[in-house]
């Protein structure tokens, strides 16, 4: 590959933002590498050599760190793990970041998208220091090299990728695809941060880094800090080469222009001249970027700017071997894991391997204790402007809490504080909390909403009236709430939101993802990750707690009328509960009350997956907010009014729900039972939060033994009425004694177009079946009640035939309500 | 928004190709629309009113369909509900396109992005006769014609989005963003096939439609079919301007030609403009293709063509109400779905709606009788030709059965027969045979494998000696098996890899989709909807059945050495059997010979989703051919030569295992209780098939309960390792006589630094957990056997050390090797 210089001159028209611009003092050492001279150069590449040293000792060696004695099998590690393929480009970015960071005095995070490398960012964490500072056992030194090397990816180590145990990272190394969303999810409302995004060229064919180009649309210059976006192309994936490197280079200009971007190239294999041409792409970008801040914030510039970027094309393991058994490795897919596989066992790898590390000249790089020498150092920023340092990278320490508002102005009332006389859009009563809240955040912007393009749809419409919808692109005079500042994030990409949103979380600030509940499987993977690194963080005890990320899935399941089956899948929750119990919470609020005060509750956590499920059609009031919060806060209990249990000892039957239309087919269930068999002693009982159904050794939430037979009685028939697969509630409740007794209606893959009565009918999830379920399962009532059962499978017979002919509902079953007992003579 | 003809000029210097040079007669009709005079463009006109009159009635009408009589509140259905704004733009694309299939006796099929849109799709198949043809009672008359608008979105009806039901669709309406890559899927080894792709501009915005922009890399002009993009630019989505569509056309213009493609934009809202300039548009993107198609095949042109591709910009809900309740409508979001919602109720609505309908001039479209005048139909194909009766859109019709291989010159050699004497990579072996598969089917070209970019990762690389990976790009000298006319498909985004292979198995060919485990969850939305797709269209005598999606998901979760938490989850099991059993299975074959079996049912099955989870590391064979055919077939089984249960009654124990990490686990601690505690009647079973564990009720391959029990006995405790997260073996089998007996080890979220032995001891999975397992569930052992749990407990604590100090696994575990009963005394 030829080395070339930037293909397009460095912005030299722009204004250059050097330290000294930023008012803050200029760091010791800027001076030595503020000038693009060749000392400058020099302690570039020293400080890159040194990182692609430490990268290649991690992969390969146990002992004999700084190569003191000639390398011997011993000196290996037994198992060759990690890549490295992607570490130089890497350690090239980071090199090259330090010395902007630190003549510009930048506040800078970086995603590594080819988080693969896990050796690179390891190196330069170890040489900047922050490893050590994180980590004291891994010293800056020979001993702590030792450390560094036999550590990684060696049991009870550190992951080969980068990870949450990684300084500075905000990245988990392994699924790939969502760094440029997490990018911009740094940058909202951060307008000090530089957010840097390395993307490797395999991510970038990804659906999710395909879409997240277009989120440049979406970041406002004035209240948002910069992306800058660097595309790694190495040329090859694990045994491809990649889509875009591949492209003539007219086409990928065009491509990346057509993203909104003014991409300069990178692109060499000759060490110095890339250093120049680098050095001087990131001087270009960073005082476009300087340029575009200034016009936006000071001059009143309204128009989408079109952010730089830069393409380095380097090769794939640059500096690595050339060949290795006569095969081409450096330049090739083959140099993306371990080059040299055999080094233990083959004298001739043995001695490849010794001629690469020698390579780089550690001499040169490390003092003989160890110590990289202050050349190498001389890129390097202080303290916090460190990567490995900055405390964005560890949002927790930046978090603060919400201005939560009382709920009380927002509570659905109930009519003499009567169930069900009223009823309420629950996702709309939240709307409003959340206006407020938007309203009570707008000083200090940490908190935002994001949905792909369902805020409205939702029912939570309320909000803009606080805020608007981030918009830069053009707008037109029947726009709706479109607003440059907005901070509510809208995209037809569910991937995009969620990428936004983890980014902001991990930054340290606040959110909420509405999404329809069956589309929220497009995100499984991705929240997959985030639980991880969750789950990881919480054994880290320098990685402080960061706000939790909250689910509002609505437009549901039992309501698709627009939409039919394509849009029906309740199984987000059980995706999510098969994740680490510490960190997954699963909420089905079942009225509009119980709603506020369980999004109240998850939106003051910590650390958590909050999935809250719930309804945005209109739902009856069952319980005042004094009794929501109350009922919220135990996460189960008997709703004594809704049964005609007396408390006296154990009811015939327990009717049981989770879920808003569940909760409302058990409370019809109970009237008619009260109704057609008076005598029966019905207990209904109603969970909101999921995970209680689990044993307490299963999860944090789980009730002990005792307290479920309380509930749920050790031997009555439980009729369990659930919001979506009926199964999970059996894997949540197989241990517990009263199990055999158990029987669950809940959602079916059916999928037929039908109004939302029948909809639960056809899942044998409405009153009438389940009334036929109590009769056939409370011992003695099948022959006793054999009228009755009749009477129920009748009313389904005309209802099927009733919707065919009008197109609606029953009324018995649309105008229906609660009535209290007592008002029925029951 | 002004009228504007194409952008660019119809690319006159192509080759035109009508229909004359296809060969074959032209159909009647065509002289009368092949001229673009202004009879043609009213006949395009008219059928395009026509088909927008046929959707808003749909949306509306209860009665009164041809409006014989003013319109009143009876005649409007009692729940409005379906999508109007797209629906215009799919009728006029439909509309044009019957004209260039008409006039060029195009072999086509269409994907419909915009999917909501089910009004249109519906209509323009009854205008064109395949849907009475499909539906008998829907005739093409005044009765048909109220039936199809009663049915729409109707309980007992048909969906509102374009679904299976529909004639000639081959994509669910529903969730976004799989109309392109199912498009190019379509193509693959199409060659005579044109197949075109409507992308809405909310659509565009999905990660996986934007991934799909590139599947134009990997499309072989040679032997594969066309694929023409029409991006439908109305502007909106749900409640928002699209990104697109608000792009500076420069901008857009740049990313189109980035992506790859000659775009052509059409613009207007004056309908006879528009007409012109598509029907321009469409002839030019033909002539191209036609004229690439030719410089491919015959005159040897092997560079990547820029493929055409047509921007089409027409308001969203164009022709409906301007204006509704003071309030914009047309070319807004507010045109989404039904934008007269109250016409029961508001006799002002009702007014606009009669005035809107009659805006078509229905007495113009159809007779008295209600059919459709021969103008209208001028511009619709004949027969086979007809978007709604092509047979590829009906893939069963065009399926062949594989010709699979034999499997005996691939199985595994057991040496002297003996379980465990010898190993394989159980991917490796599949491979050989699908090498062989993949050579018999070179010439008919209906076999794909697909993923990304872990083909030779997965150990599948055999295949490249029967055929390489589909590339159209620039190669250089270093690269492997890149081959413009390649069958299998490499792309680093499941999600396209999933779409392409939907797409070919939807257009009745063959494929494997070979994917890393943990990262299958990345298409699980889009499995959930293929799994609905197939459910569905079992109820519809008229699709007839193809072929299996099949999933080889491999580098599982119990062998992630290079990459570690990130790569681990095995969920993607628990996701697919959440859905349809009818369509749903699931294999866990324990070593090679059962792989080979497996994956033969699976090739050769019909409508099913089969996940076949297998190893690409070395497993020991513990099966031959023979036998491993015969335990499949039964989907689990006694491994009598594994256990010390003798047959003559009940064991003490029953060891089962499903997957090969945890098989291999269950007979070292077979092997380890035979030797400690030989007294101890120990079974062995090992399941396959998942679904047997289910009752027979819940799955056609559940066992009957007498069955299970013979298996599991009703009574004894069962240790049960299983590869994926543990609970799903007792969501399962909860129902069973002995599930109170039932203790499952699986995976856990975990996430540490290990070697493959340590993740199976730290996810208590290994040999000694389940021997000590053991001894705490048999009753009266826990005493008797302290000792022997003693010396367990020490090995996983040495273990837990050794590890740490060598980085490698305790050498009595790594060289492990099952000893026959027999040959150790035991």
């Amino acid at each position: 590959m030829p080395a070339a210089a930037p293909s397009a001159p460095a912005a030299a028209a722009h204004v250059a933002a050097p330290a000294s611009s930023a008012g803050t003092a200029a760091p010791a050492g800027t001076a030595a590498i503020g000038e693009l001279n060749d000392e400058t150069l020099a302690a570039l590449d020293a400080h890159w050599r040194a990182a692609n040293y430490l990268s290649v000792g991690q992969i390969y060696l146990l002992d004999n760190p700084l190569l003191a004695e000639p390398l011997r099998p011993e000196h290996i590690k037994p198992r060759l793990l990690g890549h490295w393929g992607t570490s130089p480009g890497l350690n090239l970015v980071y090199t090259h970041l330090n010395r902007a960071i630190t003549v510009r005095d930048l506040d800078a995070v970086c995603f590594w998208g080819p988080g693969h490398g896990g050796p690179a960012v390891l190196a330069n964490s170890w040489l900047e220091g922050s490893y050590s500072e994180t980590y004291p056992d891994v010293t800056r030194d020979a001993a702590g090299m030792a450390r560094l090397f036999r550590q990684f990816s060696f049991p009870g180590g550190v992951p080969s990728h980068v990870a949450p145990e990684t300084p500075g990272s905000l990245h988990e190394g392994g699924e790939l695809g969502y760094s440029l969303s997490h990018a911009y999810g740094a940058a909202l409302d951060n307008p000090g941060l530089l957010s840097v995004c390395v993307i490797g060229d395999g991510e970038a064919e990804t659906g999710p880094l395909a879409a997240s180009w277009h989120a440049n649309k979406f970041l406002d210059p004035v209240h948002d800090g910069a992306v800058l976006p660097v595309l790694h192309l190495n040329g090859y994936k694990i045994a491809n080469p990649t889509v875009l490197a591949r492209l003539p280079e007219p086409e990928l200009d065009a491509f990346l222009r057509g993203c909104g971007h003014e991409p300069v190239t990178v692109s060499g294999d000759d060490p110095m001249t890339v250093h120049r041409a680098l050095a001087h792409a990131l001087d270009g970008a960073l005082d476009r970027i300087a340029l575009i801040q200034r016009e936006a914030r000071t001059e009143g510039e309204t128009r989408r700017p079109r952010w730089p970027m830069i393409v380095l094309r380097t090769p794939k393991g640059w500096t690595g071997p050339r060949q290795v058994d006569g095969q081409p490795v450096e330049d090739t897919w083959r140099a993306h894991q371990v080059p040299l596989p055999a080094v233990r066992e083959n004298a001739d790898h043995l001695r490849q391997l010794e001629e690469w590390i020698r390579s780089y000249r550690p001499a040169e790089l490390f003092g003989t204790d160890g110590a990289p020498r202050p050349r190498v150092l001389a890129p390097v920023p202080a303290g916090a402007r460190r990567l490995g340092a900055n405390p964005h990278a560890n949002g927790g320490l930046l978090l603060r809490d919400l201005p939560m508002p009382p709920l009380e102005p927002y509570a659905a009332e109930l009519p003499d504080g009567r169930p069900g006389a009223g009823s309420h859009e629950p996702t709309r009563v939240l709307g409003g909390m959340l206006a407020r809240l938007m309203a009570d955040t707008a000083e200090r912007r940490d908190f935002r909403i994001v949905g792909p393009d369902e805020t409205e749809s939702n029912r939570l419409q309320d909000v803009y009236e606080a805020t608007g919808k981030a918009w830069q692109d053009r707008t037109l005079d029947t726009d709706e709430h479109l607003d440059r500042h907005g901070r509510v994030m809208e995209t037809l990409s569910e991937h995009t939101c969620q990428g936004w949103l983890e980014g902001y979380l991990l930054t340290g600030r606040h959110g909420l993802f509405s999404c329809y509940e069956a589309f929220a499987h497009i995100v499984d993977s991705m929240v997959n990750q985030h639980i991880k690194w969750l789950r990881v963080t919480r054994e880290l005890p320098w990685r402080r707690p960061i706000a939790s990320l909250n689910y509002l899935l609505t437009s549901h399941v039992w309501r698709q009328d627009h939409n039919g089956f394509s849009h029906q899948d309740p199984g987000f929750v059980d995706h999510v509960l098969n994740k680490a119990p510490e960190v997954v919470r699963v909420y089905l609020p079942p009225d509009a009350n119980t709603l506020l005060s369980v999004a109240d509750h998850a939106l003051r956590s910590r650390d958590y997956v909050n999935v809250i499920v719930a309804g945005k059609q209109p739902c009856f009031d069952w319980l005042t907010l004094e009794q929501a919060r109350a009922h919220c806060a135990r996460g189960a209990g008997i709703w004594e009014w809704a049964g005609t249990d007396d408390g006296t000892g154990e009811p015939d039957v327990v009717l049981a729900a989770a879920g808003d239309v569940p909760t409302q087919e058990v409370l019809a269930a109970a009237a008619l039972l009260r109704e057609h068999l008076p005598e029966l002693s019905v207990r209904v009982v109603n969970v909101v939060d999921l995970a209680r159904l689990l044993p307490r050794e299963e999860h944090p939430h789980g009730m002990p033994g005792a307290e479920f037979d309380a509930l749920f009685t050790a031997d009555r028939p439980v009729i369990f009425a659930y919001h979506g697969y009926p199964w999970l509630i059996h894997r949540l409740a197989y241990r517990r004694t009263g199990h055999a007794h158990l029987h669950v209606r809940g959602y079916k893959e059916i999928g037929t177009t039908t109004t939302p009565f029948d909809m639960v009918v056809r899942n044998d999830l409405d009153r009438y079946r389940l009334v036929m379920d109590v009769i056939d399962r409370v011992p003695g009532l099948a022959v006793r009640a054999g009228a009755v059962r009749q009477r129920m499978e009748d009313v389904r017979l005309r209802h099927h035939d009733w919707i065919r002919e009008h197109g609606n509902d029953l009324p018995e079953v649309a105008d229906w309500r609660w009535t209290p007992r007592g008002t029925d003579g029951g």
